[in-house]
């Protein structure tokens, strides 16, 4: 099988991240990155000279890429010749009307969680569906708080079973250097359900979930302190010893320095990871706790990163790379560099 | 029975609320507040033309009100003459040595929550242990957030019976104007159990709690999700009655515009409440939810006046002045103008 | 002269603030506040009993009041029947609409900084330029950047005169419980020169000004730095008396506690001040300094009530109540309680 | 001349990114890092594989490592056997402590701007005072901001001539992850003239400087507005050019997307440095203007990087590596990958 051809429409927070994911896979070949204009990601990867090629949307974007000096390859509709998966990061709403354009030239896309659910043919979560995205055309990623959370509760599930969740997400409002968002002095509160607790029983339908969101003026990382009551009571050695087996969960301690969200980010920052960037959630061993039979633990979620893997995992799914669920993961988890630490 | 007489004995967060929280007390009688240096609330409360009168806390402390035109009264032995109760709102440590002086005076003291437990006989909240309190010589309050859950905990406990609780606290760092603490773009987290669980099972021992904290770089108002296991099942709409019928409990919904933990304080200010203080809970309608048959709400803590009509509650129980429960905590609604709204 | 009769048209930050401005004001006749919605600040005027009629902006607006449980006087048109002037403090374009209105029915208006200039007869501050204002029938105010600047800058350059100025103004982004506005972890920055230096010289065209500004995520009160260069050279003792001379500037010292913008919020929060308000700007002893014969100062800029004073005095100068700026400027300041303390 | 040895002792804030810089430079053998405790940079250190020895500062400290897994190559003893120059980079007040030790030893170190410049033969800065480093064995470093500051202020400097400036500086609070600092919803200010000020007198005696500070709850580079003299007048095209001529400023323009401080760590992360670190301070074109014949300008600060190049012209200086300035920073620049760009 040829390798899979990927490029990526969007180059924005979860676009420039899933390029440099997707050109990690040695078994895919990257074509390169669409946008509009000559924004600061399209200006550093100009000036850092990594070789991904880039491309205007159409024409009428060109000119912009040329008075600020970078050469641009051609435009979407040469990228739709040379690709089999468009991994779509546009701003929400505008992965629908691109899909138009995809499925009038044949080609594949992966939609993000901002997308509603009817762009896609699946909505799909690597570790815990994959089965239902091998071959489909358009598959939806879940979102950076339901991907994560889906992670620890499918890990969970599989091995004690999961009746329900109750779910408080203590969400960063927004990323490092949004102006257009932001919040001051200020925790906004919405309504139960939260999207999140929604999602995740479409993803995994045999789980009842529910819960609150509230939003905070940080910008390093959501916080979810799930209460879950499992199916056999488990005790909080056994829930460390599950997450430790996760390549894609970080179990930390806060005796260890990891007394915040942003700690995880500065961790990445000395890892010399690039961005900063981390593809792990965090869980926190001393915030994991019993509450009668439920199991109470708080997870960490890198909310700029933490898509890449399902993402690529979405590539193996559609492309049908790989139909078992394990060595799919298993793949993007090596080219990824993601490992069990122990 | 003469009115008890009441002063204040450090001049702060606290010690400013509790000390007006006192004096519209028309049962009691206020007789000043003592501090150690001209701190802006110490000056406020001389421009203001408020006719508490301020004592230093001793001799040594004088000349500093002097230079900045602020007369004195005399001192904090001055006060132990005249007075019954001192509420002690001194920094964390001080309640404990200066309970040495009052207890040479013969002297009653009330003091906060960040005294250890042992300065006090009894640990003390109006609502759900008023009784424990009746003729003690020291009492020490629950803080901030612990007395705002136990309102609402009790509320409900005393109606249908709470088995246990799980709690996320997202907890303000500061208050307004604090230079002295703060966190900036963190959430830093704590080791589960938090000391709010553990107090509030000191205070309702038949209940089981345990929870998650996270503080937030935010000043106005903590906010504490609730998952509670109910004796016997609840519905959301009967939680609210019961949240409504109390005095100290302010139910209100996002959709009217109190979407953040700010909205109470703003909606202080457009009360003309002095200092924009807030003595009630917050209970948003739109998020109480079932999961299960747990009960999830959410509690917004204004943290700098919320322990006040319990700490009142405390004069009334350590005197005598009331031997009932409702009667006192009744009395001191009544002076602070907290009333059932439907 | 009958006392002139004047409303309040939107009752959001300025507007709360300006009614009660006005209704302080012993020889004007306060009318009540129109709005289109039950928003919390209506609610809080409801529920805490203040006289001021609450009208709907029109007759669809009223069920939304209703619904609410809250009264209704009438609509703005029953408003205009009963006043001379109106005081409209609408989001930023809407005046512009409503003048159309105010002209048909012959009424004088006084808008807010958030207009553009062409919507009025005169660009006007009460201290620095109120016989611009006299008679007219439109004004609009500073912003509150430009108004507590003007404050300080007018002060100088009527003793010493003012060449130029070169300020760096720290910008609150968002105002206390805002949630369609904020910045995370950022400092934002603008072009120069800001508009305020350009609307300073509207007023006080014989002042050259430029100036820098940056938004930073606080909610309580910008931060002007000034480097005025003066026609006759100023020592720091004798430009702080001239501001200790003004009764809208509070000269403050760190070394007394005013070491942020907040403590300024605090002093007002333990004067009892409503809302917390304070509509003097602050000048700190310890921020004066000299450079070279430049004048460096730093300004505090409240900026929710600091064009209180300045609004004002506009319904003096337009309904001419008085021709002498000073006599204008001191009712004013009498009625608010604004007084020189030294 | 054989590469001089150096390590880095305090692997905190600037001890990770100087040790960094320092193993970049071809010339200079980089020994390893030393510290008393394995925290998250020394843990990141280990697991991220990068060939530094890690050394415990004595054996009481060696069994902390030990117990984290990470191997300890010996201690700071051990280290001074080794090398030529210390980059000493502990928290403020130990440098001096250890200073004894490293003159016991005759190992020549190089101190960061928290220590008092007792404890050094000279107060450094690499492009405007490098031959007063030559030879010398202790050099303390400039501030972060003093460090950016006085790039700017000697470019302009050596061309036009500076007389004099005032400076407002809005500094960040907090580097990202400190819990123990921080400010929340506040703005705090200090007296005037800030020790930026006064520090750039003692490298530039021949420009009079003062200047305002203002704390920020922000994490990612101060701003610092300069009010310049000069003794020439100068445009704002040429200053430009001046500063484009500069490889440690990197001229950036608002309309490109530099429209905050976070932009620039932003476009860090997307260029792929390191700890999205950036060496340049930033100059924004849209942000400069003339006052009068005085040229207004501001600054960007990345505090965390912006102290390595000078550091290390401060080893080349003390060891007298060169002894020609511009060879000097030269070195350090190519090394570094800073060059003009146009």
């Amino acid at each position: 099988m040829a390798k899979p051809r990927v490029a990526v429409v969007g180059y924005g927070t979860i676009g420039t991240r899933v390029a440099d994911g997707a050109a990690r896979q040695e078994d895919m070949e990257f074509v390169g990155v669409v946008d509009v204009a000559p924004t600061l990601p399209i200006r550093a990867l100009y000036e850092s000279g990594v070789p991904y090629k880039i491309f205007a949307l159409n024409e009428g974007f060109k000119p912009a890429f040329e008075k600020a000096g970078i050469p641009v390859a051609g435009t979407l509709d040469d990228v739709l010749g040379q690709v089999d998966v468009i991994l779509d990061t546009t701003p929400a709403g505008i992965g629908a009307k691109n899909k138009e354009t995809y499925q009038r030239r044949g080609v594949k896309a992966i939609f993000q969680g901002g997308e509603k659910n009817e762009v896609a043919d699946t909505f799909f979560h690597g570790y815990a569906n994959y089965e239902k995205g091998i071959g489909q055309n358009y598959l939806k990623l879940t979102s950076c708080n339901t991907t994560g959370l889906i992670r620890a509760i499918d890990a969970l599930d599989r091995e004690v079973g999961i009746d329900r969740i109750a779910i408080t997400i203590i969400r960063r409002v927004a990323d490092p250097g949004d102006t257009f968002r932001g919040l001051v002095d200020s925790l906004m509160v919405e309504a139960v359900p939260n999207h999140q607790a929604l999602d995740l029983m479409l993803i995994m339908p045999h789980v009842q979930a529910t819960g609150m969101l509230v939003h905070t003026p940080i910008t390093h990382g959501h916080i979810i302190n799930v209460v879950a009551k499992p199916k056999k009571s488990i005790s909080k050695e056994a829930a460390i010893d599950i997450f430790k087996n996760h390549p894609r969960i970080r179990v930390v301690k806060i005796a260890d320095g990891f007394n915040t969200n942003t700690s995880f980010f500065q961790y990445a920052r000395h890892l010399g990871n690039k961005r900063a960037d981390m593809y792990e959630i965090g869980i926190w061993e001393e915030c994991i706790g019993n509450s009668g039979d439920d199991l109470m633990f708080a997870i960490n979620i890198p909310q700029e990163a933490v898509t890449i893997p399902e993402t690529v995992d979405g590539i193996r799914a559609c492309t049908s790379m790989q139909t078992d669920r394990l060595e799919a993961v298993g793949l993007t988890n090596r080219y990824l560099g993601l490992q069990v630490r122990k």
